[in-house]
């Protein structure tokens, strides 16, 4: 069940598994309108239903088969809640904040829920701000939030119709555009970070546009050759844990001085 | 459809995925038994059936709800293989061969194919040598290998039946043993790899058992603790590429002098 605005803002949104629904109770509780968990979950975590009781937010104990039915799916991990989705802005607002340093994983025609959520767990974990997307609704389905195992809650999402422009946006903005490709010269270990930096991927079979690919510097992740490819959530943990090891740990990378 | 000898050792498997069925026509295209494709896909890899006629191979063009009908899946990607399963060999038999270098991925009770096909596509592209499972006929199934997309071709798969045994036999023989734990005071960052290593991994929900968590080095792999932990296949490429950038190309390293 969702809500919507005008036709076009969903305001309310359904999402589950325990870690996606735990990160919203830990951080913003007042934004649940409605909380089902089975019996055993209530067990495991009392304090949750106690906050929607205290809070007069309904809850219902239900059956597993009733959370399946419900989220159409079988990997609820025995809890659902309805929430009110968190407030979103565009790229554009997000800029003209002149951030010093953000990091940003751009994904270009990526559509697989599982994989735009496993990038939005990896991105929560090596602290990289904000993921952008063709399709907000992907990134913000159930599935998504679930994978992202609440991962979802630390990372802002914003939208765009142009890829292509979004990038030359971010470009003109200082970020530094970073494309991967098992074909480049420069090593992932040779990158140096700049301040604000872009990484963009494409979809795993295709890969990047051409326009998309010409873009910045190419970087590979050395490895054997004996595979094509990594996988796109794969590879962009990897290149984030460098950027995590050189930018966030170091602080006497002189470039950042 | 498996052929068995003595009722325990099968000697058939059928395969599926693009990428998976041709690694096995790189590397042992004699192993092929029977080939089934779309004409889409023929009309792709025209050298694979032509190789195939010219060896007295069956190949089949075929629909894709046959493909469907005979993969149980939806991502066959217009090709299965019937093929002989790669020759395999216990562990104990690869540590006599005394190899002075070597990286193993230990898997203790992980149990979901595509985790395990995604590790052995890691393993293949950072060049570990092998992975230690409970269970090869996940490891083999149809479902890891389509998602090691050809990497289980570049990797061993060994099988023990006692872990905390076959982890002390690794030690034994002088392997450096390091789990992870997102409690873990030491960083990978900071690990200084031996010529021969392994590193274990649990199941994501429980972890490693808590013997083997008592075992060798506990390092974590440092990020935000905005979520509680990576999905185990992106975990296992984060170590691996750290790996392959301190041992694989860096000979400099005064550890491999």
């Amino acid at each position: 069940m969702s809500k919507k605005i005008n036709g076009s803002q969903t305001v309310e949104i359904r999402i589950y598994g325990e870690n996606a629904c735990l990160a919203v109770f830990k951080n913003r509780p007042e934004d649940i309108i409605q909380l089902f968990l089975t019996k055993e979950m209530m067990k495991r975590f009392p304090h949750v239903t106690k906050y929607c009781a205290q809070n007069k937010k309904a809850y219902h104990i239900v059956e597993r088969s009733e959370l399946e039915k419900m989220t159409k799916a079988t990997h609820h991990e025995d809890i659902c809640m309805l929430i009110k989705k968190a407030a979103s802005r565009p790229l554009e607002t997000y800029l003209s904040m002149k951030n010093e340093k953000s990091l940003i994983i751009a994904l270009e025609n990526v559509a697989n829920p599982h994989n735009i959520g496993a990038i939005l767990r990896n991105a929560a974990h090596f602290g990289a701000d904000a993921i952008l997307v063709s399709d907000k609704k992907i990134a913000e389905s159930a599935s998504s939030i679930r994978t992202s195992e609440g991962g979802s809650e630390f990372v802002e999402i914003f939208e765009t119709k142009d890829f292509k422009k979004s990038i030359a946006l971010l470009a003109k903005n200082k970020y530094q555009v970073i494309t991967t490709s098992s074909h480049a010269k420069s090593s992932l270990y040779d990158l140096v970070w700049e301040k604000k930096a872009v990484v963009v991927f494409g979809e795993e079979a295709t890969g990047l546009s051409k326009d998309l690919m010409q873009t910045g510097t190419t970087i590979k992740i050395p490895g054997t050759d004996n595979v094509e490819s990594l996988n796109v959530s794969v590879a962009s943990a990897v290149i984030l844990s460098d950027y995590y090891q050189k930018v966030k740990t170091n602080e006497i990378n002189p470039r950042f001085k």
